[in-house]
């Protein structure tokens, strides 16, 4: 079988050509008689490889030289308790917005380490929209200020980073990150994990400045705690050095291929096309307010719910996968990650149209 | 360039033919039209992969049904405080015996999170023996009794599993796993890193006794939870999935080797042969007691120092590579983990016999 069109929320598609690198690279990476799974990450090699990943990180997104880049494990929900453990004081207090399923597990996880306050919600929308900054009720005791930039599951993204003060701002950009520029500056803390944008699920990022390390609690294990990372070049113990070489490899087609304004023109263009269909068409729908829908998560329904069913076989059989909405909201979702090409969503739009005059 | 002979102490080889596998499936798994990378862990063919590398793990260690198999991130560091934070109340105590490097780090985190008392340590003889049962000082009111069956570093194993009584007996096999038969149900709680017999770096294996279950701390991390991935299937969030995949694809050629009796053998006559070839040369020597030298990790030092990087240097243009030993103890190290060669084993004897008559 040829390579289908996968919109999977995550793990998701990756670049066929990084692929394809890995695969040309798997038994013998660059004469060394190994593959890149079977080096020390001691050695001269895999420094090589570690340190090379890190600066085009740095180059796509203009990391300022006052943060720190960590390469960490235990995906975003270890960062739910990695944020309050070095950042939230005991006693102390920090602020969250809810926009979704993913910022209320933020939310439960830091108040089981101490206070979380949740500054506003879009829960009575269910959450189709992004709470007006004018109301957020923020705290001015808080330690930080966390909100998820984008939500997979309902698909709101908020396309400005909202102004908190002297705050620190952290950011789960798990799904959004490297989809288009943004001001790194603005943030306290960045986490994401790689199993959208950036690569194989079992990596995850984070970019912290520097005056927010050395505050970890007494108690917090020496490997949730960013100072031992950022000390130790992220290799206080092994590791996941191949999803870091595939990280690599990712921000090096990144760049090939225009870093992120060219990758903001092109997520912006492929959402568009699909969001514009959706609308016109008179059979699908997407409920989520237009000023805040996602770039990279396109949920939508059919207007008959009974051909659910039908639609994801169909859609298979013509090389689409992975369409099925998330189980909380069911319908359909189609994810347009960097590594989607335009192809797919052009493929998609038109087994949408085919379908709805076949069925509709 | 061919492939080398990989003597690293982990990231370690891996199978040739798992490598050959998995680039073949690399861009395609299985007429998916996808990488494995870019599957949805909660789709059916990655819980296929999933539930078949536990079912073959579970045959090749005959595992009771009794205890959960657990997939988690972090690597064995992580593990060091996940066990007292899951096993050891707040205010109790553990025991715990020092046998090296790794032991100390255990120690050290378990200590950070509670009380961890030193049963023994052979320290005083630069950790190249193993204290006598009779000499350790068990505590009757510790929570449990913590080991690491074999250091990688000076090069000590554990032949047999000690006698505790009834403590829930805790290991970090993170360096012996997999390299002979073990008997499971004299454990509550094993745990090893992937990176030297199980697969890539990034994964990290846990068996536990189902009884050990539900008495994490209160305030534990979710993501440090045993009973959390229990609870799951090791999918609370997502895993590291193409480890988990590369470590069923290295069970299945385990167990088309013949398991571990036959890898107990193999190795065996591997490292057999290597200690008795450096204790007859007269140039090499290896100070780890004999009742306890580590099949994995064979240790060695030259009788002339000043040769050591001659030795690495000429090994290495020879396809003899990763050598050095750890920067602690400096000298040699070859590691002979199962994707070790007996071939491989041969060319080292035979390099470090010419290197003798040539400079010795």
């Amino acid at each position: 079988m040829s390579r289908v069109f996968n919109f999977s929320a995550g793990p998701a598609v990756l670049p066929e050509a990084v692929l394809e690198r890995a695969r040309d690279e798997l038994l013998d990476w660059h004469g060394s008689g190994m593959s890149v799974m079977e080096m020390s990450h001691r050695g001269k090699d895999f420094t090589a490889i570690a340190a090379k990943a890190e600066a085009d990180l740095r180059r796509l997104l203009d990391v300022p030289d006052h943060y720190r880049v960590l390469f960490v494990q235990g995906g975003a929900s270890q960062q739910f308790a990695m944020v309050p453990l070095n950042l939230l004081p005991p006693g102390a207090s920090a602020d969250y917005l809810d926009t979704g399923t993913w910022s209320v597990k933020a939310i439960e996880e830091a108040s089981r380490l101490g206070r979380a306050h949740v500054v506003a919600s879009s829960q009575p929308t269910r959450y189709t929209t992004i709470p007006p900054r004018a109301d957020w009720q923020l705290d001015p005791e808080a330690a930080y200020v966390h909100y998820t930039p984008n939500e997979t599951i309902v698909g709101v993204e908020f396309l400005e980073v909202p102004e908190v003060g002297d705050k620190p701002l952290v950011a789960d950009m798990s799904s959004t990150i490297l989809s288009r520029p943004i001001d790194v500056s603005k943030f306290g803390l960045i986490y994401a994990g790689a199993q959208k944008n950036i690569g194989p699920a079992g990596l995850t990022l984070v970019i912290v400045r520097e005056d927010l390390l050395g505050h970890a609690r007494r108690d917090c294990p020496t490997m949730l705690d960013y100072t031992v990372f950022a000390q130790h070049d992220s290799m206080y113990n092994t590791p996941p050095t191949f999803g870091w070489y595939l990280a690599g490899l990712i921000f090096e087609w990144l760049l090939e291929q225009g870093g992120l304004p060219a990758m903001a023109e092109r997520n912006a263009r492929k959402a568009g096309k699909l969001y514009a269909y959706i609308d016109a068409s008179g059979f699908y729908r997407n409920p989520v307010d237009p000023a805040c829908r996602s770039w990279m998560n396109v949920p939508f329904r059919l207007a008959d719910e009974t051909l659910d069913k039908t639609f994801l076989a169909e859609a298979a059989a013509a090389g689409l996968t992975s369409l099925a909405g998330h189980r909380i909201v069911g319908g359909m979702r189609a994810s347009l990650y960097n590594a989607m090409p335009e192809a797919g969503v052009d493929a998609l739009i038109s087994f949408m149209r085919d379908f709805v005059q076949r069925r509709g």
